[in-house]
């Protein structure tokens, strides 16, 4: 029989865990009816694997690897520390081989398909799926001369789309970071919830969203380093608008025409909007660079530029050069995520504040 | 030194890779950029993975688990027995865990989120990427009263839907099997490219094609033993084509409805055509499943009965019973797939042929 005492529990006998709360649920984003892992109210992720011969299993979250423990049926269980709210790409090691978690749906980030975790946050409501209506996620495959391929692309068109064929819509082009792709905005980005739960209450103008693949040069094996603007910006301006424009009910002119991005997507909006400064009226920069007055005086239809960052990133920069334009004349916007870094949560919010402000 | 004699070699001195022809390429199946797993000219499959500390690792496919050999820097390869041309779920298993490839890419089958291979078969193109002109794949979210939430499907509209706003389309509504979910015909299937291949070089009709989930009553919990038809053919007959006939340009009647499925989806598709012999006036049922001619009396607007089977599954079923209908005067027709069994190729070449009948 063991006797505890609360000088042996403060005294540290017990192992981490026991400071661990345990209001452990399953994390939205598992697979269908899978338990695990889960995500408790302090953001930490308990992970569970079956496993009766490894002779390790760790959880690989944030950069740091977590140890798991093995119970005497051979199941590994085991947490990290808290995180931040919102989605972290992750997965797990079994003796070395690192593999997605078998619990999670699966999302691409970090170059790869793999598994993703959704730690709850206060405003999750704003991708929620609700009984509101709905538009549609089109995928297209579009013809690019310029790479010889087709080309894929997802489209967002707003509830009504399909049904008011007079109507025509502004069209926001959209784009994800480094080592992710067109299916991120559309899945761990939500940018059609997003959308629908805005234009449902009245708090955005009904428009078009267009994702495509920014990597056009294959920028992930060569590296950042290397990254050329072109292939993308003419793959952009002179195969997909013109596409979009001519097989979607667009409002084509620059009026009505937005660019946006996060990190990487950032980068891109700013060279192709500073590039062509006659295609796009909005510019938004999700957690990547920021416009200074001399880049925007030849932007004579400049409506709108937005600068957002996570307050764990560095705040201070968008903060500091939306000030700046503001007093050049331009306006400009900084929109600061609380309590988040350099992912997705950061960019939903950024995306949440932006649309609230497009084609006004 | 080693002195080799063809007689040590056929007298079985080598373990059996020396049977392998060395002929691997990565995977159409693979994520970018990944060298495995691969496939060579004999179906064999070959993975590969890295955990230096594995005590195992098993390559999990069709059933049969296949012992990988370690290398000195902790690299697992090894390839199991050749396999039907086509398309196959499949697993490592490292230590006793079950677990994606994470050189694959991730496919909805066998009740998961998991990895898949494609081996090569002689008519892939048929559902091949082209320049040819593309239809989209919407992803929609309908209102669904009778289960409470808003319930995703696939909507393939045919090249041209988007641009020639006048015109109306027929539509086919197709089903998955158990253990599928609506991502699986878009994904492994390839519904759209089947029909952007066909429709380009003019052997079927453009229509439109609606995908959702048919396990409408968590069959997946109960077992198929406890299947119910009644809740997924209210989904299916009272809320999605309504929703489909006001949101898209359909020909919104008898004549231009088809239903067809695969296994689970073939039974679905034969109860809610029984059910409701007013609906629809095609019917697929593709590995799951015939009519008689007694079941068909009163099916007074029924255009074609298509039925097909794998020859690896019992192909004298759907043969049997296309005579006996045509005995009866009904259009029926079989289909068997060559060399393929109870599996995604059969499905893909089944809705490749019965495309190319409907709505004439």
């Amino acid at each position: 029989m063991i006797i505890l005492t609360a000088a042996m529990v403060t005294a540290g006998f017990f192992p981490v865990q026991s400071q661990v709360v345990e209001d452990f649920k399953p994390a939205s984003s598992n697979q269908p009816g899978k338990a695990y892992p889960m995500v408790n109210s302090e953001g930490r992720v308990r992970a569970q694997i079956m496993a009766p011969d490894a002779n390790y299993v760790k959880l690989d979250i944030g950069g740091v690897k977590y140890d798991l423990v093995k119970d005497e049926s051979g199941l590994w269980t085991g947490e990290s520390a808290p995180q931040d709210v919102g989605f972290h790409y992750y997965q797990l090691n079994i003796d070395g081989a690192s593999v997605p978690d078998p619990g999670s749906m699966v999302y691409f980030g970090a170059c790869r398909w793999g598994s993703g975790i959704e730690v709850p946050s206060d405003d999750q409501d704003i991708f929620a799926l609700k009984n509101v209506p709905h538009g549609h996620v089109h995928e297209i495959f579009f013809p690019s001369a310029s790479t010889n391929v087709s080309r894929r692309a997802f489209v967002y068109t707003p509830p009504g789309y399909t049904k008011e064929l007079s109507n025509k819509y502004p069209v926001l082009y959209l784009q994800h970071g480094y080592c992710e792709n067109e299916f991120s905005w559309p899945t761990q980005g939500y940018a059609n919830l997003i959308m629908d739960n805005l234009i449902a209450g009245g708090k955005a103008k009904p428009f078009i969203i267009v994702m495509t693949y920014g990597m056009t040069n294959d920028v992930a094996m060569g590296g950042l380093r290397n990254f050329d603007i072109k292939p993308f910006q003419t793959v952009l301006t002179e195969e997909l608008i013109p596409y979009i424009d001519s097989n979607f009910r667009t409002l084509a002119n620059q009026e009505n025409r937005a660019m946006a991005g996060l990190s990487m997507g950032a980068f891109e909006t700013r060279l192709v909007t500073l590039n062509k400064p006659d295609v796009f009226s909005y510019y938004g920069l999700f957690s990547g660079g920021v416009y200074n007055a001399d880049d925007l005086k030849e932007h004579k239809n400049l409506k709108l530029v937005f600068m957002s960052s996570g307050s764990k990133e560095r705040p201070d920069g968008v903060r500091n050069a939306a000030a700046a334009l503001q007093a050049a004349g331009i306006n400009a916007v900084s929109y600061v995520s609380e309590g988040t870094a350099h992912e997705f949560h950061t960019w939903r919010r950024s995306l949440h504040q932006m649309a609230q402000m497009l084609f006004r």
